[in-house]
């Protein structure tokens, strides 16, 4: 039987993260990991919530739908942004199933197949796959700890004809942690201006901020709706309930609409109800805020051992937020060999290549999350992780 | 600021009924839906079921999780298919955000911008434009009240060389009602071996028969994973909740997965947990008798009152299942000028042309849904419809 798949579709293979979590074996300390803290979901509230609207407004809550989302939940959503980010939301507001299909949706409505996507080296994996899977071409442009480096995306606009857009997560980025200064951000806005390209902003981590003050997202400053905003729930309540939206100019958001029609009609109604009601009744700041300490001190004790434990050739990130360390080994050594060592000692970490717009094996990047294991799993980990290191060292320095 | 949409998406407009559904006036009696009624969810059940999962289960229905679905969903589905209705499930299944998502993960999998699509003509317009969305050319081929004409298919297939599959309804269609026989349905698969085309079998009405007598699905005749079959729980539990499946053979499924991974990650978990234990503890088919027995009085009296009212130039059709019936006018006689004259008379049908893959303004159809009006809606609406067309005869004939 012929087994054709379409040309676009033909070179994706699964995110390797996931198969990743897959096959982790029981015994395996793992921080390759995406997740937020299960032990943080406000599970009790939720599961009311939930029943309270499914036993009370079936005819909302158990039929079909509009597809722009549950309505009072897009004008929650839009005062949330609105009065406690001042994030401006006099364009559109769609409700997505997950920010991943805000992402998914802005790729197969502005990609054509060989078109140039401008986006952070290294970045998410699951919109570098999006962008793929309609055929964009990824140019990774050069990061450091103040995120993007906007002399490189200027080179790249200046030599690439066909730029879609620019896609970055300037806040706690995924994987790196780094988050982009505020220079940098009027700088990209500006050359988004002029090279007359639309910037797709993610952000899925901006308020898990460990010192509670939350940097301004890259859309407070946009004055004529260049910047499609794409956020979550998934981070602050919980991703089972695949809760996300996308906010940008109504010529964009309501082709989005359109695609998503095709996509799934319309996301999950329980759970946008849900959080509809967790906007209005429950304290989702004081809730964040748990969030926050309960990462920080993740997020210090991994930093503090890995400083113990890690040769001091190895570099690493210190991010304000998020979920995510980033170490980077010595030149010459690839962190694909580091992954295997680590694996014998029992011990994941996500190697740099996955995040590689070029997907190099030379990729010498690995990613730790901090969110997910205990503290007493980050203590062996990082021990085994420090163990591992020293062995692949060894054998390449 | 340039605004562009890609090529695949440029042309593409909201769904014309979902738009009539936002504009549908209240005082307009509407036959426009195509949902099930929402007196026949299970309401009470899924309340309680949805939360003890969520409150008794946080870090499974909460967090994020693989791509495929609910591992135990996965297994109650295929076993239901099986012992129920005898579908061979040695393929691979994969758990989709409603039968929607089946569609367009096969439509991105398996359509190169140009190929041909062969539909129904009419056939179902949220599967048309998820086609339409990755470029393909749409030839509808023709229809009786017995479905496919297959003659039709295959001077189509013998015409066209990139054919990327065949789409169908073969149970009580959408919109026309109408059921394949099953010689008919031995002969389209036949047909499928001989051209070597896959089969799209959208399968979301078979078990609302009026008889109580389920038509095999084609898959049941499948012997070498030549048909991709796309289930749902939206028309006998809840569409609200967006659970839907595609079962099929490997090659096509596990890409189905990656383009699955990068469209929302995976579906609502709480929604998948439902369902999976309303398959395990609730009496579905007790809950789907009912509903048949409440669409079919619905369904007599719908056309009993067509019979009455309608002038004997319009032909319909008398479906034993499903949610919709199928008029058509004489000759001469496009169905977009009747439903003009409709809305003045405060009633709405669904003009065919939505529904004819050529989009034809000449189209003479029209497609009435009698699941979601009540019975006092149905006698007044088919008594204004009545009237619409003896008006827009009178003007025409």
């Amino acid at each position: 039987m012929r087994q054709r798949i379409s040309d676009h579709m033909s070179a994706m293979k699964p995110s390797a993260i996931r198969e990743m979590l897959k096959l982790a074996a029981p015994d395996v300390i793992s921080f390759t990991a995406g997740n937020p803290s299960a032990d943080l979901f406000p599970a009790e509230e939720l599961a009311r919530i939930t029943a309270d609207v499914i036993m009370n407004m079936p005819a909302r809550a158990l039929q079909y739908s509009v597809t722009e989302g549950y309505a009072p939940l897009i004008e929650k959503v839009k005062a949330y942004l609105s009065s406690k980010y001042s994030i401006p939301t006099d364009g559109e507001l769609i409700i997505t199933s997950g920010a991943q299909q805000a992402i998914e949706l802005t790729a197969k409505c502005l990609i054509n197949p060989g078109d140039a996507v401008i986006t952070e080296n290294p970045s998410f994996i699951g919109a570098l796959n999006a962008f793929r899977s309609y055929g964009a071409r990824l140019i990774g442009a050069e990061t450091d700890e103040n995120g993007m480096v906007i002399e490189a995306v200027e080179e790249i606009l200046k030599r690439e004809k066909n730029v879609s857009f620019i896609y970055t997560i300037p806040t706690f980025q995924n994987p790196t942690g780094a988050t982009m200064t505020m220079e940098r951000r009027r700088r990209l806005l500006e050359l988004a201006e002029k090279y007359d390209v639309i910037v797709l902003e993610d952000s899925p981590y901006f308020e898990l901020c460990f010192s509670g003050k939350v940097t301004p997202p890259i859309k407070t400053m946009d004055t004529e709706g260049r910047i499609l905003y794409a956020g979550t729930f998934s981070k602050t309540i919980a991703p089972g309930l695949r809760v996300g939206y996308a906010l940008g100019p109504k010529w964009l958001i309501s082709k989005m609409v359109v695609a998503k029609q095709v996509s799934d009609v319309h996301t999950n109604l329980p759970a946008m109800m849900a959080v509809d009601r967790i906007l209005e009744t429950y304290d989702l700041e004081g809730h964040i805020k748990q969030c926050r300490a309960a990462y920080k001190a993740k997020r210090d004790l991994m930093a503090a051992e890995m400083e113990k434990r890690f040769d001091p050739r190895v570099k690493f990130t210190r991010p304000e937020g998020g979920l995510f360390i980033w170490g980077e080994l010595p030149e010459g050594c690839p962190s694909l060999g580091l992954c295997a060592i680590a694996q014998k000692h029992k011990v994941a970490v996500v190697p740099g290549m996955t995040f590689d717009p070029a997907e190099s094996e030379l990729n010498r990047g690995f990613r730790l999350n901090f969110s997910v294991p205990t503290e007493e799993q980050i203590v062996n980990g990082i021990r085994l992780m420090g163990e591992s290191i020293d062995e692949y060292l060894a054998e390449r320095v």
